[in-house]
């Protein structure tokens, strides 16, 4: 039996762990020979298929990044995408594929399980956006990148009694704005869930300056404010309909000091929340995502997504997923309210 | 409402977090007054009783410890502890207590309980073998930092061709060994729950130099050989009646070494597992036990454990969770054996 | 004899190491009393002084920012600044100052001093460009946490082919930008001492991409093209004379992405650069600063200030410090161009 | 040109940045050729050289330990050593060596410089104590790793009241002890140059208890108590004829419980204190150590040493360093006094 291996979308701390264990497990238990498709559905595309053994997985649990690369390319705005990926699978022998993405990839996944390519799914994005799964990998690492700056930024802030606005990634969902801006002891939490009034951001800031301490502010990078508090120039639509603004955090920080008469800054994380090395959770859970996906493709049980359903791994059909993004849940952020102002 | 708050047995990363969530929900929702108990049950019994409101909870969210210190004092090894911890309560008009424990603390207050003291539990080891919960906070700082040493010994092993033994800690399960183990890409990873044979570990050691890359063997402190395997002045036998090694990992590396006639050496982490910042997953943890275990006292719902399920926080008697330590599960076990070796 | 401390400028990571430092010291083994100033040059102003005693100073080394507060205050801009300053330092019987600052504060104490209040100063900025110093403290923890992000950094940009540009501080002087970038092993490091040429810039990127890796660029926020590079409206002149910019950094991803046809990204990492505990090289720093500051104190040796050479802290004038930058020498710059593209 | 690259001794972080910048450089600016000489001089003699080149030192700047391997032979106990280290080099065509390591490796190339080795010496040690420079790499990583340790075990210390021993590197110096004690706020620093009184140190153990704070001591492995404060049995005396112990953190505890009565505890740090990524400071000085190295080669500046004298890089005679360990000075151990007890 052989296999194909391909991690799509934005990179993700967490990818050459699951990588490294579904080749791990099937060699050494199943006898499976495998292989990598390089930079996601591109390398399907094209033909672009690397051999993939226990050799090429050492020492990556540790690191980062993927080894097979990504690529956020759609094969199915190709013309004759699938007939591409079938032919790339036939020429190099390929019985199934373990696809490890995001939304876009996954969904190109379900539609060519459904067209009867053989296929188990590992979601993966540092959103942990995707339904179904309690947490997705990555997601610890970028949590705990934005907490640690967050704990950073409180003495600047006391030392200055300057407002500091953090934006996190977050364009669609406000889990590691709010997991970040809770374990960081953040003054107010944005998120995209939640359209926020600038008027009462304001005044939770005034309040915290009262008590003689500064406020930290932390910012989805999708937050938006309540309908008519944005200055027309600066909104966009996005693919949701909802209004969108390039730069959230700027806006705040601007928005503070013109209403509070007070300082205030910005520091947009960007980037550095998605890469190095993975945390001990996501390296545990992207490690068991691996393992049971490999068991998945032994069984034949194709056209399912692995998740993670409290400290168990289950499998679900693929399709419940695509569907929707996994969004915050009202009740979950009123329970932190009280931490506001 | 005048509400006790009190921490008790070892420290543990978090507590901090569970205490500033208590009292600022508890003071800003509800109106509660609160004081603390000095170490545990040890102020219970004493007297010992402190002020405790917002301004004393003020940046304690990412400090270690406890700011209410700890103990490991057992009221009822004392003829008139109960009496003594009512009267106390009495004395400060304390009307209902949040009892932050692990296994002892929380066996106390389930007894405390049943004789009609009003309390709800917060269930905290550092450990993670409470049952009724997924995880306790606490845990994920512990095994953080046990993977980076892990990450960090696995550099000098493979300079020096020589076996690196990391002891972490679990006296009774092997829940931190076993996280860690799997992602720091240990080779060998010894629970307390399946006696290892010392044969084996030789077999995966050699096996291991064998592909040129030096091994790294995790074991609990609570790990033991199998019967026969010991030597017999090492061992004692602990209240569960288990055989006992006081340095499991000293005793395996010599073993490895004379069995082997390969270099091994031994890293003891000890205390540093479980001191300093908690990790955002524990902060997240510590605070949503904290905000609801106020909730249950706001509800007079007493005798409850707040614990996890999946993403939930859910209250579960506390009669429940004394009676037995949460033990890794042999299937868990199992998952990782094929990184052995 | 009664000591005054005040620390003035943009916070820095290991002030309360050397205010910790200075009391302890001349308390315990002088017997001096302490007082601080409130926000720099502010308090001295408003008559802002705080006891300052042992306990004040107990458990606060590992934390950033200070204690006492900081402003950017001049009193040589108000009227009458220096005799209120005098007023203030009599009204509370205050013998003699320590003054921890960078450039502005320590040209304030420079003046102070040439009138005769007796005074010692501290030098202090994370830029590592006060004359006369080896380094300052806050710069190893400002270079610790530019050189992890660009570690994290490395990762995304592998494995999505896109350049990554990394803004780091140093208006004037490069000395972040160079450490970090060296330590981070990135391609291209640009400092304010050296104008950089785009087509040189963009040249090293494509042959990054030539060898199959994707290129960091780090650039401090001084960094400036070669004259004639820059499109009149984003130009300023600073008080050096210098051309700036402000957001160097989105300025060379776009013209990269523009010249050379690739993605390119930008990461500001602000102020999570000067926040948070110091690393142990600035604590240990910090707290030699100190501890020969209040010897100077003891000795009546004022208008110095204590400096690193080597392993030694020396005493220098405070005249030399204020009258130059100390900036990145051409010859050190040029040593890691092999490293470059 | 041909030149070999070995790293001989304990590893060490910093090891793989410096053959990085040896081999960039040499490749780049002066068209060596490299090869390595596996695990050090014991490749020497046994012939098992490795082709080294640009690709083989891509990545490894971050990576602690060495590519090359190491050991701790020792040519000069071998009858035909020397004539075997010719005959490896003629074979090999090698003209020149870089040698990377610390007292023993150095002093194996003194030797052979001096028989006519044509070789350039880098020094390494994570203890600092190699005199001539003024620090050397992997000791700012092992002090930043022993300070964090320090740091969680404040708050273990302080919960439970209870004297926490750290037993830090360090068997003929204290610099680890010293920095790392004075970074991490220790109340009792013990190291090899200064032999301590066992009741001086419960003295302060119980002064520190009386202000109600835990004590934490930092103990130099190679720390001995003065004359007559040992059990006889516990006494072994090392080839500097110094007294010593094996396990002084556990004699110390012990020592602390007996004579206070009250509880005390040991961790023992290990070889956490040598391995994984080296800190920016250290990646820094080593990549600079490799450029001055390979300058040196190029020179034909031959049986010298690179050294750091305050912020610039020197070349010393190999001579001057064997003879003599670098120790801490007492008036620099004696600054810190005021913090102990």
């Amino acid at each position: 039996m052989k296999v194909g291996v391909l991690t799509g979308g934005g990179d993700c701390p967490g990818l050459n762990a699951v990588i490294r264990s579904v080749v791990r497990k099937g060699v050494q238990e199943y006898g499976f020979e495998f292989v990598g498709l390089r930079d996601g559905w591109l390398g399907a595309l094209q033909g672009n298929v690397v051999p993939l053994d226990i050799s090429s997985v050492r020492g990556i649990l540790p690191r980062g990044g993927t080894i097979l690369g990504s690529s956020r390319t759609n094969p199915f705005k190709h013309e004759d995408g699938v007939q591409r990926i079938r032919d790339t699978l036939a020429a190099h022998q390929v019985d199934a594929l373990v696809v490890i993405g995001g939304e876009d990839t996954l969904g190109v996944a379900t539609e060519l399980s459904r067209q009867g390519v053989d296929l188990v799914g590992v979601p993966k994005t540092i959103d942990n956006d995707v339904s179904g799964t309690d947490y997705t990998f990555g997601f610890d690492t970028a949590v705990g990148i934005a907490t640690e700056a967050i704990d950073r930024l409180h003495t600047t802030a006391e030392s200055h009694m300057r407002t500091l606005v953090v934006e996190v990634m977050g364009r669609h969902s406000g889990w590691i704005a709010l997991h970040a801006g809770v374990a960081g002891g953040a003054n107010v939490i944005l998120i995209p869930e939640r359209p926020f009034d600038i008027d009462q951001v304001c005044a939770w800031v005034k309040n915290r300056f009262k008590i003689h301490y500064a406020p930290i502010v932390v910012a989805a990078e999708g937050a938006v404010p309540i309908e008519g508090q944005m200055v027309l120039k600066d909104r966009t639509v996005d693919e949701f309909g909802h209004v969108r603004l390039s730069g959230i955090g700027e806006w705040l920080a601007q928005e503070i000091e013109e209403r509070t008469g007070t300082d205030a800054r910005t520091t947009v994380l960007g980037h550095v929340q998605r890469g190095g090395t993975p945390s001990a959770f996501d390296r545990w859970l992207a490690t068991r995502f691996g393992l049971h996906a490999v068991d998945a493709v032994k069984d034949g049980d194709y056209g399912k997504l692995v998740a993670l359903r409290g400290t168990q791994i289950i499998r679900i059909p693929l399709d419940g997923t695509r569907t929707k993004t996994k969004l915050v849940d009202p009740s979950l952020y009123d329970e932190f309210e009280v931490f506001f102002g």
